[in-house]
């Protein structure tokens, strides 16, 4: 199975909710989770930042597999750079666009 | 593809977030997204009623082809009337009924 | 038509935005939604514990035939016991797998 999760909310909380989900995707002892990505768009893609990731969380889940996936209008809309994403996160034009092809690629949604 | 957004949320940046999402859909330059629907409900209706929608971004989105759908649950609810809706905006019963009836004849899910 | 509603939120108002839909969904006349699944975790388990649920709408929701799936990484995070969740609720190894597993066997996600 394969889920997605939307980095999307600004609240820090739901944030660390996000990323603690993607944790516990990846150590999942099911072993029914075979991919697992993020789509950081809007007031979630600070997050994905070097300057935010102080724990290294993102980076380690990164070197783990996830997927991390920030949208280009975010960072544009913010006047954020590639370069201050957390090293190894692709971007894509568009969050939602990214959200919704995954999702008909038949991953599962979760929204923390 | 099809995506649905979910106006759920009564928090006014969350709802804006939703219909940036929605316009960045629209104006998408991939091709990819063919439909973009919007269900109101709960907190976000509001945001569909020509009081809360100054800038008339609702009005452009619905003149843009995005379908908006507004639960007649939630305006019962909050005594609200269909007139109080932006012109064009159908009403469904149920709201959530209506976001499983989409997802199900397969739109991708996005609640910002 | 399956739907799951994904309890997640800390916000008191998105839990009773979350346990309205469960109930709109149960009562929904339109006869479309077969089976109703709730699955609480991260800040919505609290709302599902016998404390919290003081005008029994789970456990009225429960008598009506939607199930409640309780994660146990997040009752063991909190401190929380299974006896502390209302009766009838079953426990999961993780939510976020649960969602998954539903989405991929047909289920809607909806998270208010």
């Amino acid at each position: 199975m394969q889920t997605v999760v939307h980095l999307v909310s600004a609240d820090e909380t739901e944030q660390q909710t996000a990323l603690n989900i993607v944790r516990n995707l990846v150590e999942d002892e099911s072993g029914t989770i075979d991919d697992v990505a993020v789509v950081a768009q809007a007031g979630g893609i600070e997050r994905v930042t070097t300057r935010e990731d102080e724990g290294e969380e993102v980076e380690n889940l990164l070197a783990d597999g996830v997927e991390f996936k920030a949208c280009s209008n975010t960072l544009q809309m913010k006047g954020l750079e590639e370069s201050d994403l957390v090293g190894g996160i692709e971007t894509v034009p568009e969050g939602a666009v990214e959200v919704t092809r995954l999702q008909t690629e038949g991953y599962a949604y979760i929204r923390p």
